[in-house]
């Protein structure tokens, strides 16, 4: 019944129709267990508080541990960025609830329009709530082109 | 050689000998890829800074996480401390140097005068320096017996 649909549409609209329903990135399920790459704690009065306050943790796949050790990240790379709020009392800055699951998904093809990447951000605890969505070439890939020697990735795996 | 002269030393003696020589904690070889526990910055001000300020990771093995998990840590459960210098700069706090590599080594009968837990301390980047080595019933079991009701473990697992 859809493909029948679709063949009435002019071919660009359907060629757009079927990326736009393929190029979603799924959430990373077990990423938790995944390697810890590095964290770092962004804090109030630097330039990306609003968006990336708190304390982030970044995990990858084993794929994207390929990646960091190579330098080439293969298809079904997944890095997280794990954005947890990060109270600072009593002189310790201890991990709070999470803002959220930031996704870099490789697929070469799939998301050759922002270098080979899919971004997504999934709020807070929730794995539907997307926040990202359609925007990622303004949200995420206009910031991420500087890193165009690097794939693209912004971080370094600490030993 | 070695055995003919320990039958020559008293029974205690020899016993005190074959203690020391094996309740020695193992360096946690390849800690990094294990499972990311949780985080916490301890910053100057805090009673604990002069010996764990900085920013730690806690990694644990897999028979660790079944303590995680369930309450009872398993004989081979490793639990690692990994403590770095964390310079707070331009309103980030970033990962710097190592400071130690603290590990809780399961191993109920081994180090049964300590909780069942071996405690030790890895200098820096070192797998060999040992910053706690005969003093773990000060330097560590005596903080660690507050969590007595939770097999002498303090973190849980942030999901």
């Amino acid at each position: 019944m859809k493909k029948l649909m679709l063949a009435t549409l002019p071919l660009a609209a359907a060629s757009l129709a079927f990326a736009a329903a393929t190029a979603e990135v799924p959430y990373p399920t077990n990423y938790r267990s995944w390697t810890h790459v590095k964290s770092m704690v962004i804090e109030p009065g630097h330039a990306l508080h609003s968006s990336f306050g708190g304390i982030h943790h970044l995990y990858a796949n084993e794929k994207a541990m390929q990646g960091y050790r190579g330098g080439k990240f293969p298809d079904g790379a997944v890095i997280v960025f794990d954005l947890l709020k990060a109270p600072d009392q009593d002189h310790a800055i201890t991990e709070g609830a999470r803002k959220v699951v930031g996704v870099m998904h490789r697929d070469a093809k799939k998301f050759a329009a922002t270098g080979g990447w899919g971004f997504e951000g999934f709020a807070g605890d929730s794995q539907a709530q997307r926040a990202v969505g359609a925007n990622a070439a303004t949200a995420c890939f206009a910031c991420h082109t500087s890193q165009r020697n690097r794939e693209f990735v912004f971080s370094s795996y600490r030993p």
